[in-house]
């Protein structure tokens, strides 16, 4: 069956070639078949047997989330709290979640991510990535892996979170290799590797990022998030889809990404969460480099799962338009995931979209923190609300 | 009908005397008539006949929203976002909200009035003040103040919002002080004024918040917002219950302050949406000041109406803690509303309360713009969701 969506007040598709920011007003939507059909003014729109009146609403692609680590037990809230009175973050603070995570059952992991899922949902995320690095043995990255499996296609093998405690480094980087990797290669589409002061070396991600690769699997970065260092153009020089935080970038790694097809993710909940100053986008995308925005959803550094606040962030301190923040944190996000079916409402993309409680997409900045979300559809079925 | 809300993993009344930021373990609360009836460890809960297990959940008292502008038509989302690329913001633009709000309908207005309600009461709020002042008439004044007050108890006349287009400067403030005011007092219990560069002088203000005063309303003042002024001083000088913004203050307001019964309202979605420096709530609590925090809901400097952002801002920006934040997001509110029975949860409070999706208040500020209201109590009924 066709469904209409009409009565849009504005309409983002970022289908439009000569301006991927564009939106048109008075607008209509046909989904058929799980696919967006055909979109345009509302007065030109076909006949379809079903027909929503969305009243005045706005409507936009469905947010792409490209990094989250959403498989995990516990939660960090005290450590939150120390850090706003002035403990500064520091990347250990990832082996307390790992306690908690190998102590938990499938099934308190399961619940815990079902009801992530449905938050993410809610709040209009319709494809999302998650990775694993909160277990950091073989058995358990498997787990992990396969229980994130569950819920997404986009999963990342991230055993190089950290150097588990007790583990002796040059031996848990070849176990990472190998072992752990062929482990959970079944169930991942993704290697990552945290690439920081704290966390792993330059060398050392690039063995694991090439291990990954070798194995079939593509290849993202965290990288330049703490300070200057060499995760940019590494990723970079292994063809990453995406290297993501860049808080503290050099002009060479700007010019490298500039030159390249990585994606630039910033997440800017994780300055909110953590009192750091904000990715300079504006500098980015003046320079030509593409840019995702997704959330870090992590108990650790960042516990929000919010695109919307990512965007009023995006807007309120990055230098971004609503126009670039939003394309950002959908076609932003499915270029990072190299994905082409989603990101965007051009004709044949899947009917995943967002029907906010607003006429205008700007309302994401211009309302922050208010639930805006009034309907959300994935593959043209309504997902909220149920 | 008494109702034992027990399973309660965190429970905040602000009604411990000697750290009224406390919270107790493992908790169960008892509402009877409308009223907390008990609260304490859950092993010592009395018998009810209803019982609701919140399996984990934290409660607060609901939040009290002491500044609001909800009676409004059109939006300045175009405004917004002019700001966010450099254009300052400008009391001026008031101007246009007026414009649009003299062209609606009674049930124009009253159909935005009540899906604003709706969507604080979806965040929390249950106690809201609602501000006259997009009218600038005294017909239009009076019908505001009455629409205003068919939603909440708590509205203010703020006829000195702006000096309307068109009119005689001294002429207007004469009439705010008579004609305007004897139409609208039915309607309200406040008076407020915008002593502000570009608003009122120091001089106007005073006259109209004696001639409020002297109609028998309490007093409150926008003060300090845009730089350093008389605003403060002026609200401690006349008694006033609150005096709002505060975002620039001398070392003499402080003092000032810490001195009287005035609550100094914080409303960091206007720094957040300005693009403006945060008010220092830090220094004003050490000196001793009662500081309530409000959202300020606007279509100019803030449309935001979401008490969990301003606790998170409160966190992240001003330098309170968690507990603090709440507080002034309820039982501080309250102060600034010269409210007994609302923002606690002692024993003979009205039992308004916010159940949450997380263990532990720390959530509101360590989740930031996830929506994490998950059931609202007014007066013992569940209001949220319906």
């Amino acid at each position: 069956m066709a469904t209409l969506l009409t009565g849009i007040a504005e309409l983002t598709t970022n289908a439009d070639a000569a301006d991927p920011t564009a939106t048109i007003a008075n607008a209509a939507l046909l989904i058929e078949g799980g696919r967006v059909a055909w979109w345009g003014p509302a007065p030109d729109a076909p006949d379809a047997e079903d027909v929503v009146d969305l009243a005045g609403r706005a409507v936009i692609p469905g947010f792409v989330d490209s990094h989250t680590h959403l498989v995990f037990a516990g939660d960090r809230a005290d450590e939150f709290e120390a850090r706003m009175t002035g403990v500064p973050y520091a990347a250990g603070g990832i082996r307390r979640t790992v306690a908690a995570t190998r102590a938990a059952t499938d099934d308190e992991l399961r619940t815990r991510l079902a009801a992530l899922v449905a938050e993410l949902h809610a709040q209009g995320t319709t494809t999302f990535e998650v990775k694993t690095g909160y277990d950091l043995t073989t058995a358990g990255e498997e787990r992990l892996a396969r229980l994130a499996a569950e819920v997404t296609d986009e999963v990342t093998y991230l055993g190089a979170h950290v150097v588990p405690e007790g583990a002796e480094r040059d031996a848990y980087v070849d176990l990472v290799c190998t072992g752990m990797l062929a482990a959970t290669r079944p169930h991942v589409r993704w290697v990552d590797v945290f690439c920081e002061r704290g966390a792993f070396t330059e060398a050392e991600s690039e063995r694991i990022l090439r291990a990954g690769a070798d194995a079939g699997l593509g290849v993202r970065v965290h990288g330049n998030q703490l300070g200057e260092g060499p995760g940019v153009q590494l990723a970079v020089r292994l063809g990453a889809a995406s290297v993501d935080h860049c808080t503290h970038l050099t002009d060479a790694d700007i010019a490298a990404l500039a030159g390249s097809t990585t994606v630039a993710t910033l997440l800017p909940g994780v300055e909110f969460s953590t009192r750091q100053p904000y990715p300079d986008a504006r500098r980015l995308i003046d320079a030509g480099v593409t840019v995702a925005l997704a959330s870090d959803c992590n108990p650790g550094s960042c516990f929000t799962s919010s695109m919307p606040l990512m965007i009023a962030l995006a807007v309120r301190e990055m230098g971004m338009t609503v126009g670039e923040a939003v394309w950002a944190a959908t076609a932003g996000g499915a270029r990072a995931l190299r994905r082409d079916e989603v990101g965007h409402l051009g004709v044949g993309a899947r009917a995943d979209l967002v029907v906010l409680d607003a006429p205008s997409r700007r309302h994401l900045a211009y309302r922050p923190g208010v639930p805006l979300v009034n309907r959300v559809y994935r593959g043209g079925e309504v997902l909220r609300p149920r």
